[in-house]
């Protein structure tokens, strides 16, 4: 019986099933001060794409036939460490593996009762501290200005927006079909979405709800939109790159309309964003994420898909935008 | 016999001499608190051709069958404000005009003494303020880091890298002849130059000379120079986007690589730079540079090219870089 997803081959262009390769390996016992855990929600996420490249990047890049690992939440099955018991919950970085023994360095205890376990892999977790660390610390949005968010009902834009309002901006955001586009402007607050699937001229719908242009952009997918929004920036705007899906799968380089031109012109500023290099700011943006998420003023959507075997195919889909914000299997 | 140079055309393209028209203009006589002053240096500028096109940029559009201006030393021939007297030099911008009457606003007082003349268009001009602010303001730089320059050999990018220098940076520019290279690394004190046109592979050229990678490019030229210096980049690299020369004559929306999967892959910084946004460290910058210049730490070339019916054709010469350092036509 299959209990681990190894690496089969790099992925060409999209990912596909016959990248991953399922296999029983063994379990092991935990040593002293490890844990042997249980993994009940697996997070899948566009970044893991990049890693499944041979190339130096900001992690490293996965090792061929061994086991994929992302973000999950797992069950203490053992503990031999003083500070977790056996029934705890924690979060961290671990292998596409049903149960494994880990270290307990870069792992959190979750609190099931404080918000369901799902949430510590997205709004709660890496998720969330995209969007707020990736908003303020590059975006620095202001009362009154124009937000617009890229990937916007995806699980860090659906936030990104979300924050934009509470901060007093007006935000629109790109999506991929009607219903991604009502889901913004209803559960999310949006005060406008743009379905860039059913819209032939981006660069003129653009123009047309940021009459004002727009201030921060916040970039999740690169490509053709992002091109387009370059002909709306203000003067000192603001764009964050926080992902380019829609390059993540291309095998050659991508090209696109140079920015500089517009960047020169626009005195703007574009700058990559990654989120661990923020790590000493989590605490900080944790705590004010939790106390809007109980103040009920976030809101969140998750695509909860079932079962270990359905985690390659849950990873692709998200390149199809088949997940409503954030993309989770359950075990 | 002409005395103004007017806008006859928008050019397409690259600029050619009939889209300058000579014409015979009357000089008028000095109100209140006005001078009638002599034109004695012109500057021609790169960004000129921005403000060619009808289109809204940082500064407004110059007006068809208007006069074109830009930054002039002239002299004082009558003054009716009691700040400026008969023989005082000035700077500011003003018309292609060889005489005319303009208000003082905006106007500097220049000192013959402490400088040649025409070092108040360049290192002592707007020139050398975008070198020091630009590098400084957005790029940042760091003892020991290395600090790449296109356009090396222009008027911003010598002083660019002779600052960077004087900071402790390793620095090495990218210019468009052999005689330009020997210019930078003899003159400028530059570590090392890449002379682009002889160059087929600027990738690996590039390289080669930053083994430790680029952390600083100060970018004045973009286009597929920049594009290959992106392969490049250091972690937090800070690229500041001076000019786009490469582009500036471009008739359709300029391509190129994709900046965004490298920004986010290095955490890096793409900003526009206009000197005017910084007119708040004019002061200090221009006290640094002086005393630089005087220490003999700052070097500067001209390319001084005579007659005022010669202005037209410096300015184009800037785009087939003829020009050495700073151009500026001598009346």
């Amino acid at each position: 019986m299959s209990n681990t997803i190894l690496l089969n081959n790099r992925p060409e262009g999209k990912p596909q099933e016959s990248d991953f390769k399922f296999v029983e390996q063994e379990v092991g016992t935990p040593g002293e001060n490890e844990l042997l855990v249980e993994a009940k929600y697996v997070s899948v996420d566009p970044y893991l794409r990049g890693r499944m490249r041979d190339e130096k990047s900001y992690i490293p890049p996965f090792e061929l036939h061994k086991p994929i690992s992302s973000s999950i939440v797992a069950k203490v099955l053992e503990s031999n460490n003083a500070n977790f018991k056996e029934g705890d919950y924690v979060s961290g970085n671990m292998a596409w593996k049903k149960k494994q023994v880990i270290t307990t360095d870069n792992l959190q205890k979750v609190d099931p009762d404080k918000a369901p376990l799902s949430a510590y892999l997205g709004i709660l977790g890496l998720t969330g501290l995209t969007a707020y660390l990736g908003l303020n610390e590059i975006g620095k949005p202001k009362e009154g200005e124009t937000l617009l968010v890229s990937g916007a009902a995806g699980a860090v834009g659906s936030v990104v927006g979300q924050l934009g309002k509470i901060l007093g901006l007006k935000v629109v955001g790109i999506a991929g079909s009607d219903e991604k586009i009502e889901l913004l402007t209803s559960k999310f607050g949006f005060d406008a979405g743009i379905n860039y699937k059913t819209t032939d001229n981006m660069k003129e719908a653009i123009g047309k709800v940021c009459p004002d242009g727009v201030d921060v952009y916040f970039d999740n997918v690169g490509g053709e939109i992002s091109d387009a929004v370059l002909f709306h920036i203000n003067k000192f705007a603001r764009i964050v790159i926080c992902g380019a899906i829609a390059v993540y799968n291309k095998t050659d380089i991508p090209k696109g309309i140079a920015v500089q031109p517009f960047l020169v012109k626009k005195s703007a500023l574009m700058q990559g964003f990654i989120v661990s290099n923020y790590a000493d700011k989590f605490k900080e943006a944790s705590q004010q994420l939790v106390k809007w998420l109980q103040e009920d003023k976030l809101h969140y959507e998750e695509t909860i898909v079932e079962g270990f075997e359905n985690i390659p195919q849950a990873f692709i889909d998200l390149f199809d935008g088949k997940n409503k914000g954030k993309m989770i299997v359950k075990l």
